[in-house]
């Protein structure tokens, strides 16, 4: 099942998708968290959807947002977690947590819920006072239910779906405040989108095949098999001492490619155009404005 | 005014200090959320509140909760920010962020919702598989209004009130995963409270003096005005780029005399008492369990 929430005729609604129609299930009030309620709801969450479902309308016809236009809390991410991209970050001079290139731990970080924007937004590239944007196309693991000490062999139990996700950064402010969270969390760099796949939808995740592109080059290419930390080695290091939280995302890092591996850096300008696709998950394409 | 949320008779409720008595303004169902929703409400919030106001229960016979139990996002904190514990913590080998011992630019991260706990709340040591537990008291600024792109001298018209926080943080994760959510977000490991006091309650915020007691040995105290980036400094530079929420916390940071101040370090182990007070913000208590 393919979850989105969307904007049709002024109103916010949700659903899923079905071919090139989308099937609405709830509307109006609430609509804008009715994906949120249905992770949260767990084994009924979606039979009561499919209950509740009713008009088609094409997706040509709607504008979708961002799956979860807004979190409940800020989005957990994972910091060089493919090794190319490790080695290229460590050399760019903008790596604050530069002990070691390759990480003996998960690097998490944080994107405030308020950077979080949907597919086709513009990402505010002007807000970023020393105009060093960059991309991030990145698999989101959206997790299912409430979890504490969770082992590596029942990680993927917990999962409910997965998301395409840009980390859009500001290089130069990610390095100046040593923690990364000013730097990650500008309005409207974090897209995020098109849809929620569930977790029997996508089947092998590490199958799955990540591509970025901007302005129709390409610049990232990877299979999430890739990963230095998988998703099972995140789920069990982040709830060893954390709860998780059904509707908690984790952006499980970005591979190689990013504007900063190239020398010179190639930061993005207005108007370019980022364009992250991810079998299955669809494509979460946006402009720098 | 000083704004609770407690438990009493089983029963989760809010409302407000008045010498030795709460005062209810809210009961039952949406009570953990009150002063969320009243700080949300604005300039009509407050006055809502004192018309709902009702019974009163004295003190002593409630059990006081985090003023705001859950918040709608991470609580955000700022490291190395009075001068001489930057200077300990820089010198301590467990600075992961680490090219300079004065930052240069405020050091953002966060806390998860889920470790934020009340006063008199067992924090669960044992919970950090390192036992490199360590204290950090800290004043919490509450944002009141949401707001993007505020300058300096209009900082504080967006500040609601203040609270303790005590940004209880294993060393050991904090260094390993280089980026601090992980050693910082641990359950229960950020104790708040006991009461959020608006800002016309405290006044001149800088004058306030925060001391920090384990087993009753004082290990911190500092004056709010030797915060190297002050309240203003801080509200300016995070909603440059990010907009704040009402509710969001700020924990500006902790002064000189943490745990590995000392050398050897001073971890915390099972049964110690931290105590930290703040003029005219109470005493936060908590025991590591």
């Amino acid at each position: 099942m393919k979850l989105v929430t969307f904007e049709t005729g002024g109103q916010t609604a949700a659903g899923f998708l079905d071919g090139d129609e989308v099937v609405v299930c709830a509307e109006g009030e609430g609509s804008r968290t009715a994906v949120l309620d249905l992770i949260e709801a767990g084994e009924t969450g979606l039979a009561r959807w499919l209950s509740m479902s009713g008009r088609r309308i094409a997706v040509a016809d709607v504008q979708l947002l961002a799956p979860i236009p807004t979190p409940r809390r800020d989005v957990f991410c994972v910091g060089k977690n493919y090794y190319a991209h490790a080695a290229e970050f460590h050399s760019s001079g903008f790596d604050s947590s530069a002990r070691e290139q390759v990480p003996l731990h998960p690097v998490i970080f944080t994107k405030s819920t308020t950077s979080v924007c949907g597919p086709g937004d513009v990402v505010k590239g002007s807000l970023d006072p020393t105009n060093t944007v960059d991309y991030e196309g990145e698999l989101g693991v959206v997790i299912g239910k409430r979890c504490f000490q969770v082992a590596k062999k029942n990680a993927y139990d917990h999962v409910f779906g997965y998301v395409i996700l840009n980390d859009v950064t500001s290089r130069q402010l990610q390095k100046d405040h040593n923690q990364w969270v000013v730097g990650k969390s500008i309005d409207t760099f974090c897209p995020m989108g098109p849809w929620i796949a569930t977790a029997d939808e996508v089947g092998d995740v590490t199958a799955l095949e990540l591509v970025t592109e901007v302005n129709g080059e390409e610049r990232q290419r990877v299979k999430v098999a890739d990963l230095i930390f998988d998703i099972p080695t995140l789920i069990e290091t982040m709830s060893r001492t954390m709860t998780l939280l059904p509707g908690d995302i984790i952006a499980t890092g970005t591979p190689v490619g990013v504007g900063i591996g190239f020398k010179p850096p190639k930061y993005l300008a207005e108007g370019d155009q980022m364009r992250v696709s991810i079998t299955n998950l669809g494509v979460l394409e946006n402009t720098i404005g």
